[in-house]
């Protein structure tokens, strides 16, 4: 098994299996031990968390093979979906992606910031609801005030805003706001931010719990 | 339980459940009847294909209790995310979401065609990978033409193009196509469609197979 070594250490052990841990932002790298491996006749597992496809391993294996070695293509590799966190966050508070939405990386580790700037704008015109992930880290602090600030000059102070963090563990942390209170520095680079459209609705429940769902219809 | 009657088909009954099956389009009354079922002291699973988050019958629920009784909002609802049917194909072929990208339903049963296709625009000028959801239906013919006309107004001929059927079921059906030759005819109601942004690539494999991923890097 080869992964970010926090995930891997979230995986029962079986008799014969190994761990390869690593450090969280090896994602090639680690693709490519991985791939190695084998290539040398192992059975190797390749540990995300969430779904590997959506911001995780998947793309960066594949990156590797189409770079790597010849031999890397005949290898048997078999992607497992899983659930995203934008889902697992959705699915505690309500259904706020039950509507057509977007899911973008606020890392510009990858990508330039114009880039970034370019889909929430059109994100944000077109009125889709919003999946953030890597909203901030330890050298990125000032890329989520300048997303609120362009998400905010498309729709109201009044529209839903959900941060979450370690969803589904003990320390699981969810807070709904709105794009009008929320405060960016309470997110970190594992937070994942979801938020609603201009239909997106909270609803009351009794003994002041709250949802949030975006209707299946709009504008009609 | 509670669901369309095809999905219910696939789950097994145990003893002391019951089973309430409807056509595909009552959505709302499905919803209602799962909440009076519940109201009068039973427990009720409302079932979904995917993730019941993602264009499926949480929304659907919430709705009903918004506009419900004031005593529905007293009830324990939960939701349990799922695999939703974009992941299932994009695991199965690669990984084309494996970077930004937007999800949208080509419906306009319950939003005007104009909202529609504005999200295209939007999509497609910000160079998002896409997933399209009720591509097309018994009633709607003409639609993923247009919307792949708009498409192609932003993205080269060879941009991969994913049409899947029944992903996991022993009828699945994959095809990898291109936005220059994609057959909008080849699609119905229960196709999942993904097309790739500017940067999704086709990997070669070997004995002639195929994979499709989006990069993880954007420009850089």
């Amino acid at each position: 098994m080869v992964g970010y070594q926090r995930y891997l250490d979230r995986v029962p052990l079986r008799s014969g299996q190994r761990r390869f841990g690593s450090d969280n932002k090896v994602e090639a790298e680690r693709a490519r031990h991985a791939l190695s491996l084998a290539e040398s006749g192992r059975r190797v597992c390749v540990v995300s968390s969430g779904d590997p496809g959506i911001f995780a391993m998947a793309s960066a294996v594949l990156e590797s093979v189409d770079q790597g070695p010849e031999v890397w293509r005949s290898l048997d590799i078999r992607i497992v979906p899983g659930v995203s966190a934008m889902q697992a966050v959705a699915a505690r508070i309500g259904a706020p992606l039950g509507h057509d939405f977007c899911v973008l990386s606020l890392s510009d580790r990858l990508k330039p910031w114009e880039v970034i700037v370019k889909r929430l704008h059109a994100v944000a015109s077109a009125d889709f609801a919003l999946a953030i992930y890597n909203p901030i880290s330890s050298e990125r602090k000032w890329q989520l005030a300048e997303a609120q600030a362009i998400l905010a000059g498309y729709r109201g102070p009044e529209t839903p805003v959900v941060l979450a963090r370690a969803v589904g563990r003990s320390d699981e942390k969810i807070m709904i706001t709105d794009l009008g209170r929320f405060d960016p520095g309470l997110a970190d680079m594992q937070t994942l931010i979801l938020v609603g459209s201009s239909t997106t609705r909270s609803l009351a429940l009794s003994d002041h719990r709250e949802m949030i769902y975006t209707p299946r219809t709009y504008g009609v």
